[in-house]
């Protein structure tokens, strides 16, 4: 089985856009990495679901690939996410992430037509065949449509060489404790659901991928200390107060709101594309009460 | 407002490949036109969701498109699917398929990311000012994973040119008498729950949406005719004969129900796309079964 | 196997409490059956859910039945409701309703606790084993906690002597066909969905059970006509009009809107008990404006 | 506001029957009670579900509530559970628990009808009126049918005087987030949902509500004393250890397994009454294999 030691705060950067044009906006994206990376999150994913690579092109997701790699350069391992329709789009992309320099994929199986059970393992050992990266199966039914039991993600973690790590982003904290059930404790499990990241760090979880680490990152990295220091009460403290945003941006669509806050610091990324709209006036004025509440001063975020 | 004098049955043809290399199999395409034609079905959907269009390329769906449309021929009208994740994409097909001649585009919202009543609306909006062809909206929560309620697509018929008909696929019959009680009668509705066809022409649908008529299209047309009679009794006798086909196409995903049940009439249509699987041995045997019994005879269905 | 040749309208009778003291007002309770039977109704069905029967003290519901069994005096069938906590108490109910001259009884199994298969089956069969009523099996997840498959359902036919019909409240089509498909249509079917009237008559179900017709019993008696005759247009138009009540008093709640109805007509039935709430001046608005367009004048309902 | 401090392990005592005549034993009952007191926790909390209140006659129901109060003789507080059906039944439960000498009730709105927030919230205000008791406010959809949301009970809290403590057994940890949030975290909330008690105390519960103790009473109390001590990882290692037991008891339904268990460990507490049905030779053999793993050793629970 393959492995990476990845563990805590794994930061999803968005993907900014020219204003004019709508093409990708290399320098914003080098600097929001570096952004990430200076405030001390232990690792980057770049497109996933708030990267928006749903929405990008074949060739604009390659170019994103490469450029997040290259900035990154080592300091921090780099995740990259791959959702595609077809198993041989997939298996491409995931070539394409190796040759590239990433440290692991984080694959969504997603389908217009409803899986099977073994239609999603298929999938999975097609894309594993065609790369040597580590793969972390990831379950978010909300986004993709398909629901991987514990018991699927458990067995492909044993069966398939290369899936050696799960993320679940159901929510539901009862499979985290079906996953460390089932694998006595034993694969690393992440959780991508933000209102759920005090208690996924109870019921043991590896990390907590997040797009509020964009945010708010002092905040995401206390609450992994707290957990690691095993400080329940510390913990429960620092999660309550940053829970008025984590809500807000799974409420509000994570491209769209993280996008606006990014803005109401100063950092012109650009707004989401259609058919995702912009965060509205009466929305980004929430926001900003709420970033001001969690950070304890507006000015704060400014680059 | 646009208009289309669309009803009766609505065949959905699917994509054939060749088994070699995965290519569409144009040879076949137009044969299997040219046969739904034959039976009398009142219009031609190509690359609805049974076309696997989510899976083509885009420069395959512009050849399904072109040849559909000119073997069509004007003989029936042509509607052609549109569900691409963003915008753009989904609004340069829509130009594409004007410029191909089709008569209609039947559009199903899609995204990764829940899209709020605004963008779904905007979405419509976009799309129709770059055609001047006819649209129907397409609400299917379990393909597409947003859910446009009977209030917004009866708004999007009234605020948006071009939208002017309304498919139905949430198999909840409720929907329809909203859009009926909704428009006072007056927006044609669409059935594509397979087995709601017998309720949703009792309700007043125009139309049924269907891969069925692949492969029982003579019960599908005289489902349609007993409830165009209005007679009860014989639509409720013919429906309960087809049920079971339409129970197990719906079941078991369109594309590969419906290949693998050509394949058993001698038609050599290929496979569906990966990651989606042919219908498994034991399902052959049961669809086998089920069509001998819906037929009255096994051979009927060979072209 | 018991038999009853029941079918058409079953109407549920509300129980009419005095003001004063909240007691079962007989003068009233008898006058709405003899009403609903002057109207054409084809059975009577007291202690439905309708008559508030959960909300009885054990006497008041003896009291009530005996009250409905003798007025009726067998002008129509009488069926009696039963949904009791423990098998039990329902048995209990079972033999009273046998001994007081009822035809037969309709089941609604319902637990505190969630019901496995086998305990639903046992409690049908231990009711059964303490009469000899015919007993209708009666689904209605809504307001039981239980939902029984129409497998279950037609096990109990079969194996279950006295379990000879089946009353669907679920509002899914779905089942009513597999309850025709699993009997090859020979276990009589009835709808109790008001919403579902139209469409249950299509997939072939012999009656409706329902509270409208204190309200609009012509209404309810002509759709019932229509679907006889099999005239599918004729079912639609009426049941168009009616349908805004039928949605009103489904999603108020039936004792309280049917309740205000009657009211609204002049009768003095009472309020329902607490935790119900009578129906609010918004409420008797909204229901006077829906009774004067669906009987097309308002008077029309006064006794 | 009324007001008691309740906090940890809150135990469900079952209610024992006579396996002769089904008749309540009251021996076992006492013998029950003081080996919960024995064991340390921190309540006692007779008739909740687990006690089979639901099936009672009124005058049982009276009795076990004379017998545990007396019996408890104040050594831990004493919550009597009121699940009734009109608000007046549940009013005189009230008056009779107070009399009786309760410490509070916990109160669960159940109706055969859907409650509107108003109707959940008078029901909640006369019974409140008739004692002088705190009430812990109480949501459990899945049994009662209705779901209060966490602004309804808080609500409750600030309009009702003696209303000062929440239950939530829904088993969505977003609830007691909710509660936290907005309440400022003045309100104690206490978790009902067994499989969730882990991350119920990281959110920051007074207390578990549980029938596990019953059978495990050590365990669950070293689940809470690690949570008091705001030790995340001995938290998380007890609470792995019962997860099986909690799961098992949750998914078959708590008096049949928790009477089961008390058999297998030699106590002879009866069968649970119809129609919930005793737990089948399979299910014991489970339970037993899984009590052995839990407490290290088979006799461990004998008395």
């Amino acid at each position: 089985m393959q492995s990476i030691d990845l563990h805590g705060i794994v930061a999803y950067p968005i993907t900014p856009f020219h204003d004019s044009d709508g093409s990708v906006d290399d320098k914003m994206l080098v600097r929001l990495i570096d952004r990430l990376i200076d405030s001390g999150v232990h690792a980057i994913a770049p497109l996933g679901s708030t990267g928006e690579s749903a929405y990008l092109s074949e060739s604009e997701w390659r170019h994103v690939v490469e450029t997040s790699v290259g900035r990154v350069a080592g300091r921090v391992p780099v995740i990259v996410g791959i959702s595609e329709l077809t198993t041989a789009a997939a298996a491409r992309r995931a070539v394409y992430a190796e040759q590239a320099g990433a440290d692991a994929i984080m694959v969504l199986p997603t389908s217009y037509w409803k899986l099977g059970e073994e239609e999603v393992f298929q999938h999975y050992a097609r894309i594993a065949a065609a790369t040597g990266l580590p793969i972390m199966a990831y379950n978010n039914p909300a986004t993709s449509g398909i629901d991987m039991s514990p018991e699927l993600m458990i067995r492909m973690t044993r069966e398939i060489d290369n899936v050696c790590m799960i993320k679940e982003s159901s929510g539901d904290i009862q499979r985290m404790h079906r996953i460390h059930e089932l694998s006595g404790g034993t694969v690393p499990f992440f959780n991508g659901s933000n209102p759920l990241a005090l208690e996924a760090f109870a019921a043991g979880a590896s990390g907590w991928c997040t797009a509020a680490a964009c945010l708010i990152p002092e905040q995401t990295l206390s609450l992994y200390a707290a957990a690691q220091a095993g400080d329940m009460a510390a913990a429960r403290a620092t999660f309550y107060r940053q829970l008025p945003l984590l809500q807000f941006i799974l409420k509000g669509g994570l491209p769209k709101t993280v996008k606006a806050g990014l803005r109401l610091s100063g950092l012109e990324v650009g707004a989401p594309r259609h058919p995702v709209l912009p965060l509205d006036a009466a929305g980004c004025a929430a926001l900003a009460a709420i970033l001001s509440a969690v950070t304890g001063e507006g000015a704060s975020l400014a680059a």
